[in-house]
């Protein structure tokens, strides 16, 4: 459940398929402008001329020199749109959960490329939410919602001051708390049951899960590493995680 | 096998850990020159001293602020170095390949992050070797080479002219060519059996496998979207089937 009274913030999203996704499937959040390059590659699509159609009154037309000058992003492909609205959902107003709800929690992951992937694979495969902590993590960022491809959408996510009370909470709910962390006790991934109720903790980038994060979950997990390097980024390792899960509910 | 007598093209890898990765295992490539920022991070980082001490003569111990003027890389943290060297490996020069062995096709990936991320995880999922085609697809470029976090160097890395002949050769070697694409012969990723000599080709961002690079595979595979968005990054595609591979062989 999204929470409409706290605080707006303003956002953009571009290019052609983040556009398309946006406007296809919000509901909540108000958009301020469709600033749209004159001839440009969108303008010209036949996708985004349907979901325009409705917006007349949005979009600023603008001409090839003053739509570069204004937006230097690499692949806007002639589409930005400027939105305000609350994109975070309150954790203690969802009463119920579905019986396979699988929601990631990320402890404190700073780069805003990897939380943008963690939230695209996690939309693909399945999964309801994402807790982040207010602090010390990144938030919802430009970057963030335009790497996740428009999954920012299509998930809860939750910003909490105190994780560990989330898990608390999320156990008191009948989720399993599962900790991905390379520890004496790990199991290896494959060898967690992931159906049911579940929750993934996924920690910083080279830090992993804080202590007492970790001390609150319930199975710790790790990926062996078969390379020298030693180092497999924190959105490939949950894509790993999240299609064990998948493949276990299928069976 | 490394074909050292071929190009020797000029690079830069940089960041502590990449730095410390490349000293560590470089055999092929030929320093340059390594500049140190004066009193920057790592300077002051032990594991770096220990590494620099047998390069004195090629390092450039530089001021903060010209530092920062040369290099504005994000997350250079005071070391850049900068090589040149071969780091292409000759397909057809490798005749025995191990019995599990795993080589992994791209079809013309376009973006240099995806492909580094592409060799970070297959370096961690215990893959031998990459191929790239020589045209319409992202090189090794630098970014590619900092985004796979020293990963570059211990996979053989085929540039080839014609995949669909080099598809030929691996299987004139005993691999099954496991292509991944949405088609309606496609099976779950999960319903592959991995064992044995096996290469798994993926398709560009957006375009897929070409047409006759997939009537070269044995067998097709997919990954069923569980969102809307309905768009799982190639190198989260990768991550998924590679452990799954892992998984099986662990059996």
């Amino acid at each position: 459940m999204k929470n409409k009274e706290s605080l707006n913030s303003s956002y953009i999203v571009y290019g052609i398929n983040n556009c398309i996704n946006f406007l296809s499937y919000n509901t909540n959040c108000n958009i301020r402008s469709i600033s749209l390059e004159k001839n440009g590659i969108a303008m010209k699509n036949s996708q985004i001329n349907n979901k325009l159609s409705v917006y007349s009154d949005k979009i600023d037309l603008i001409n090839n020199k003053d739509f570069s000058s204004k937006f230097n992003f690499k692949h806007s492909q002639g589409i930005v749109i400027t939105f305000s609205g609350n994109l975070y959902a309150d954790l203690y107003q969802d009463k119920d959960f579905d019986d396979n709800c699988c929601i990631i929690i990320a402890d404190q992951i700073k780069d805003p490329q990897n939380l943008g992937q963690i939230l695209r694979t996690s939309e693909c495969a399945g999964v309801d939410g994402l807790v982040l902590p207010k602090h010390k993590s990144v938030q919802l960022t430009n970057t963030v919602l335009q790497v996740s491809q428009g999954a920012f959408m299509h998930l809860n996510i939750y910003s909490e001051t105190n994780i560990v009370s989330s898990i608390k909470y999320l156990k008191s709910k009948g989720f399993w708390i599962v900790g991905v962390e390379n520890s004496i006790d790990s199991k290896e991934w494959h060898k967690i049951d992931y159906k049911g109720k579940i929750a993934i903790v996924v920690g910083s980038e080279g830090e992993g899960i804080r202590r007492l994060v970790k001390e609150s979950c319930d199975f710790l997990t790790t990926i062996k590493m078969h390379g020298k390097i030693n180092s497999l980024n924190v959105s490939a390792t949950v894509s790993a995680i999240l299609f064990e899960r998948q493949r276990q509910l299928s069976k």
